[in-house]
């Protein structure tokens, strides 16, 4: 499906006219010719995977919003003096190799190359053999872009939040992204067979992992801040039969906040509920850190095009952060970023039912031509 | 591999001068015909097939424990007036079809056969289908058997529980079998991004089924009672993503005590807690009794054959209740019915590591010969 849809894309923007090119991880780059060629050149985009029963707009918003954008300068006759590119990153969400943004991580050069080329899936495909079966030859290494390629960096996205659509705003212009910190815990206790073993004698992995659950939760709610959230999303019980004693658990957990301290905060907590657990249930529990991200801070350079952009057209805007984290905190590493969200109904996001309208995604669009336009004179 | 293994089995049967008979359901019978081939029959037996990642002593040793004892009461030339039966019951797990001890609950009439053709596993195969695949054909309702078909049942089996190993004693003479529930708990919430839905707005399935597991573990351990027992062994979250709020989660529960009364009490306090934990935190829970069967007490005459058998011998014997149910609770409702234990290490069982000893093994085969000749003269 990844592949159809690339092929797909990368056909649009061949009609288009652009020049297209793809990394050695399938990073996708599609580029509108400025007058100085030679100059560095302003980017835009986003992803086009998802999450399992996902919704239609988290990431493809800003991909075919990024396209439409230089479909549009090119209407207007605008030749800018940079060249504008459009960016559709690989994997940002970490479904199937659980690493969020690898395509940008890799670009940004965050990972070690080396080491990710055998990262696997759950089927054991690695990540060099995934990519070089989709056709992504050559070197790992060779993804990372220098600090200063790129002159600028928007990325056109769907709030995945409520704040917009509730104040009745359509556009909001992100100055800070979150730091987002996801851990894989591995709790081993004790299998048997649930008619036998007596209740004291038993070492139950899945009711430790329902203490841990509930304590990100507490950690969360307890920090007195709204930008504060945890979530146990994934959570694997082993072997998984009715009248089986849960003898392992896999969990996968997610702690954001705006704020890195508060951040560390809920992550001191939720290790010492994991150790008081363990000692209370007689159960082993390993926490291993998959990644955890310094927050992003936007450019002011960024940020004042996009208010200029709106302004330009009357569009009613605001200022938030990003909760969600996206490829535009890896890429604030290399380039000038900001992001640009428009509403989404109920704030609803991963999910089917997640929806943006028409008008909504072309107001977005406008102000992000306007303000690559602006950012590539 | 079931298939594999009930081939290998009847082969070892027809050695063994056996005839062998298949219902529409797939119990297997296996006849050491008697001097008066028209007297009901005695019986023994017990499955072959398994929980994912189990042991390989949980009902084997029933099985070709009773094939041994056939062949020994043949090698020591005892051909007794009544005709012997070796049954190998089908889908005495729940692991497939959701339902355990499908094969026993057929032969008693315990269940409305027709309904049960279009009963589906996980891949939405109907048992209708899997058993016309495995080449067992005809109509389920002819798998019943009469009331007095058999003159009587004993089920050789692992103790799955510590208590004979703990007290060295070799043997245990069940006198009665405790009465299992289990539920399947449907839990909806609602989903979304791990980013960006702000906690208070939350209705997460899965913290929701964390405190269900943590209710069901209370209400065990509230009893006052060793006999009580609650496990949760199998959750599944759904869409099952790192940074995706869980919208929907599948659990099962399994509840067991040898008094029924105190099952109650337990699956009481489970349903109050599910109400509590639906209305606090704004999800829906349905619940759904898989099975809720009485407890068995096992038949005076045939628990005396086997305590006699025992004596003769000079092996230390107690008398137990089973907390693990078997197909004899089933067996126990159209013929006089009792079971034998031995014990197994550290009371383990469905898991890798089960085992019991080939003495264990032998000792108990050899009193089931003995009670089986005594009750077959």
């Amino acid at each position: 499906t990844d592949r159809a849809a690339r092929a797909w894309f990368k056909a649009r923007c061949t009609d288009a006219g652009l020049t297209v090119r793809e990394d050695a991880v399938g990073n996708t780059f599609a580029r509108f010719a400025g007058t100085d060629p030679a100059l560095p050149a302003i980017a835009t985009g986003s992803h086009i995977d998802a999450i399992p029963h996902a919704g239609r707009y988290d990431g493809t918003v800003g991909v075919l919003g990024g396209l439409e954008a230089i479909r549009a300068l090119q209407r207007a006759g605008i030749r800018p003096r940079r060249s504008i590119e459009l960016i559709q990153f690989t994997s940002e969400e970490p479904t199937r190799f659980g690493i969020g943004c690898l395509g940008s991580r890799l670009l940004c050069g965050s990972r070690d190359a080396s080491a990710d080329e055998t990262l696997c899936d759950k089927d054991n495909q690695t990540l060099n053999e995934a990519r070089g079966a989709a056709g992504f030859g050559g070197s790992l290494n060779g993804v990372r872009l220098a600090q200063g390629h790129y002159a600028g960096f928007i990325e056109l996205h769907i709030e995945q939040g409520p704040l917009l659509e509730r104040a009745g705003i359509p556009l909001g212009i992100v100055t800070a992204i979150a730091a987002p910190a996801s851990l894989r815990i591995f709790i081993d206790g004790e299998g048997g067979h649930a008619g036998a073993v007596l209740m004291p004698d038993r070492r139950d992995a899945f009711l430790a992992a329902a203490e841990i659950a509930l304590a990100v939760e507490a950690a969360a709610k307890g920090t007195g801040s709204r930008d504060s959230v945890g979530t146990c999303g994934l959570c694997e019980v082993f072997p998984g039969a009715v009248n089986s004693i849960p003898s392992r658990v896999r969990m996968e957990l997610d702690v954001r906040d705006t704020s890195e301290a508060r951040r560390e905060t809920m992550l001191a907590k939720i290790a010492l509920g994991c150790q008081e657990v363990a000692l209370r249930r007689g159960v082993t529990i390993r926490r291993e850190m998959i990644n955890a991200d310094p927050p992003a801070q936007c450019d002011p350079a960024v940020v004042a095009a996009l208010r200029a952009a709106a302004s330009q057209h009357h569009f009613k805007f605001q200022e938030m952060v990003s909760r969600a984290y996206h490829d535009s905190l890896f890429m604030s590493r290399i380039a000038p970023t900001a992001m640009l969200f428009i509403p989404c109904r109920g704030g609803v996001s991963h999910r089917p039912d997640e929806y943006a309208s028409p008008e909504a995604i072309a107001q977005g669009t406008l102000v992000l031509a306007e303000a690559l336009a602006e950012l590539a004179r």
